[in-house]
């Protein structure tokens, strides 16, 4: 069957689009066919079902976390804690931009899929600990800064619960304002980690080696 | 036509289970008439739609709020401050009898819904008020442990952005474990702040005032 090498590329993009506005079990395929301009026989060139194509957006979202969303943080941020406060506010974008209706498409599969596809929450909780894990790689270029003993995997990993819980007050309200308060408790809580680290004990000091940070 | 009384309660509470085990788009109506074991003229005899039984569904939930959720943490502790943890306990026992395969109804609902249906999200956010509502309540209990000029109604909604995002998590891995450690990263925030208001300037004597109580 002659392919055209970007029909599966539109199919994925059509896809995590409708998702992403409507959800997974709302959107039917004779939709995604309509935005991607393809037709039904060339989705089941790619695809064996609607759940594996939405397998493959969720293979995308991973592919596309450093590109996409990591890449902007980073560039608005040298500083590695700055850098957290800086993908929160890629988010923070997001939301603004589409009136506070769509937040998060991972946290959005996350609650809507549930258990019902455990290969496909698996690939959501992925996406999960590629964000997570990018936050804690930053949190060891300052783990200096944080008290002794600061279990900084759990921290970013907090860090994404305050993200997604924010996202979803944000949604509820139609308002930015329930995620800027989220975001402005975290970092008193920051502020109170460092504070408490410049006057405890100066502790122990494999907390103030720069640990590996994380390739990206 | 005559109804038995129990009829659109039995519709609300198959409803209210099949939308939280499916999403609300998943589930269809026949499957509501037969697990409410109703037939589809009783259904619409009391609802216009599907929609609109939606709405009573969200309606039952702040009806129950207080019922079947704030009287179990109210039960299990007195102090204020562990009143909030107490129902962040409730929802962890939620996580554990599922399987953690189910979360928060409300936040399932919300991320969901998004903006499809204005009605059905302005309900949703009067659950979440209703909660953390609440929550602000047993704070205000307890301002004086705070420090001077602390935004109890923000703490309160934070605590809900972190339980709602602690679910997510739980759900997406499949174990009580995130939502664990997102409970421990606010029990150590709210540590902080209590120690901070301990050894900090008396302050403020206002915020040292029990402010009124919110009626439950």
């Amino acid at each position: 069957m002659p392919e055209s090498p970007d029909t599966r590329d539109r199919l994925l993009a059509a896809a995590a689009r409708l998702f992403h506005e409507q959800g997974y079990a709302a959107t039917g395929v004779a939709t995604i066919l309509r935005e991607a301009d393809v037709n039904s026989g060339s989705l089941y060139y790619y695809f064996d079902s609607k759940e594996d194509l939405l397998a493959g957006v969720l293979d995308r979202y991973l592919d596309l976390l450093e590109p996409e969303i990591l890449s902007r943080a980073k560039a608005a941020a040298s500083d590695p804690v700055e850098r957290v406060f800086a993908l929160l506010g890629v988010y923070r974008w997001g939301l603004e931009v589409t009136g506070c209706t769509l937040g998060c498409p991972i946290g959005n599969l996350a609650l809507e899929l549930g258990d019902a596809y455990p290969a496909l929450r698996e690939k959501v909780e992925k996406n999960f600990q590629g964000w997570s894990g990018a936050v804690e790689g930053w949190l060891r270029e300052a783990a200096g800064r944080f008290p002794p003993g600061t279990d900084l995997a759990a921290l970013s990993r907090f860090v994404l619960v305050v993200m997604e819980g924010g996202m979803m007050q944000a949604r509820a309200r139609k308002s930015v304002e329930p995620y800027d308060d989220a975001v402005r408790q975290l970092r008193d809580y920051f502020d109170r980690l460092q504070a408490s680290r410049a006057s405890g004990p100066r502790g122990n000091p494999k907390n103030r080696n720069r640990k590996g940070k994380r390739s990206s």
